[in-house]
């Protein structure tokens, strides 16, 4: 049997969007396979099973840089594997179930920490889209701290003036600067403050023009923090060597021109060593410590309801 | 006597001039200083002297990161200053040409030099448009060097566009990346090679995300070269602490955001400490050599023709 269309086409959806976070897409691959569960509620169980390995192994191909999205994926394939059939519904709704709303707690729990790294009448730097950078922002700016951002434009898709906007609406005043220009504001910083699209033991995932923005503030000792939940971290092997090639009219517009080509990558990877903290949903740690943690949290039995 | 309107508006079209290269510019601003002269030929001597001196500092002003235009504007004020009022318009007219002569003379020098550097299946990255690059690059193309270049998109004005599509229209393989995306592929590249505004003692002044390529190409041991004349050399005082603001709609677009401003500035300073070798109009030199030899040169003397 198949994967029914709808499936595929949700799947396709989350394979081509190309600018939402991962928190948001992990969220929308949960939906996809509940979704499923759903619709396969009365199917022979046999097909449910490899049905649901099927999907797994298509979530993870669809963006394979996404840690949050690639554990779901592993987790509901040993747990497919491991299940009793007859069962195997029940207990794969719970478990991504429970998958999302540990995502949800754990983002909470680290824009509660991150925020009161946000210092009075300091400037803070950002790269990209994080919507967990955005909620510790918004809470700092809520505990009464009042403090400035500077957004990287963040091309080809430009999501930094969408995080530029959502800042300046809850009133933090917000500068915007284009991608090569943010390195000539890093000495008037208080800090750098991304997100994370996965960690690894050697590296930080995430949008490309993370790693050289790590590696000046590095040199002009400004802290770099990565905010990063334990579900994000992936064995290095999970981590394509090189990250997938997006639309090159991104960059060139419509039109050809002979002998000019694009590569439009959206990745990057910074070594842990640029990285002064990771804030995971236990607090602050340094990249050693983090990943240590990290991998002693990802068991699947976490996740799966008591017998 | 006030300056002529046109004059006026030469040098204000030298100051919102944001896409040329700042040879293209010291060029318009030599043929604004020759119209000047003609212009004014049954004018009173000491007007002649007094707008000379006025011109200078409206070019410098205009285009302040600029060091070849810095030099020009520099040397036509001292010779304007110390030279005979009645000879002046000849020996300006004189001076100004020998200058434009020099750059050209040194432009081809540097080409030929660098275009060695280029070797046969190798890539190489450079970052904005610099017609002294472009020039090196067909050079080597036309003396039969098969080799990629990876040219950033150089945002906010994209000259970097502009410079691919000229190298692909002459049949070399050129690919386009977005600015935050050209560190990933340094590892991949035999060199680095960009044009200067400027060099000063300390620094090279250069289009904005100049600094973070030649920190990363250091820390990667990947050599960068920097293709600079002599007359770009500057003292560190005539280069602004804080480079010009341009046009914020360049980053934000023409719609307004409340809390939202953005920060568009053109250059940024690299530590000469990150170069591998400077590229004159005598050799490659390290940027020591390159900055004690070009103190030597730029003697206005140079520049007068024999009495």
């Amino acid at each position: 049997m198949t994967l029914p269309r709808e499936i595929l086409q949700r799947i396709k959806e989350i394979e081509s969007d190309t600018t939402s976070g991962s928190l948001a897409i992990t969220r929308k691959a949960a939906i996809t396979v509940l979704h499923f569960v759903v619709r396969m509620q009365h199917s022979r169980p046999s097909d449910v099973r490899s049905n649901l390995i099927r999907i797994s192994e298509r979530l993870i191909h669809a963006q394979p840089a996404m840690g949050a999205l690639v554990n779901l994926a592993g987790i509901m394939r040993t747990v497919s594997e491991e299940s009793e059939e007859k069962k195997l519904s029940q207990i794969v709704k719970a478990v991504v179930k429970e998958y999302v709303r540990q995502l949800g707690e754990s983002s909470e729990a680290i824009s509660l920490s991150a925020s009161r790294l946000i210092k009075n009448n300091r400037t803070v730097i950002t790269h990209s889209f994080s919507s967990v950078v955005l909620q510790t922002l918004l809470r700092a700016h809520n505990q009464g701290r009042r403090f400035r951002v500077i957004c990287t434009e963040s091309r080809p898709t430009r999501e930094g003036l969408t995080l530029a906007k959502k800042l300046g609406k809850h009133g933090i005043p917000t500068t915007v600067v284009a991608d090569a220009a943010v390195f000539s504001h890093l000495s008037n910083a208080a800090s750098v403050l991304v997100g994370a699209d996965a960690v690894t033991r050697n590296a930080l995932v995430n949008k490309v023009g993370t790693y050289p923005i790590a590696l000046a503030a590095k040199v002009k000792r400004i802290p770099f923090f990565v905010l990063c939940c334990s579900l994000k971290f992936v064995p290095d092997r999970l981590i394509p060597s090189t990250f997938a090639l997006q639309n090159p009219e991104e960059i060139l517009g419509p039109r050809r021109f002979r002998h000019v080509t694009a590569r439009n990558i959206y990745f990057d990877s910074t070594p842990l060593a640029y990285i002064t903290r990771i804030i995971n949903e236990k607090g602050a740690f340094t990249p050693g410590k983090f990943t240590r943690e990290a991998k002693l949290s990802m068991r699947p039995n976490r996740f799966r309801p008591l017998p």
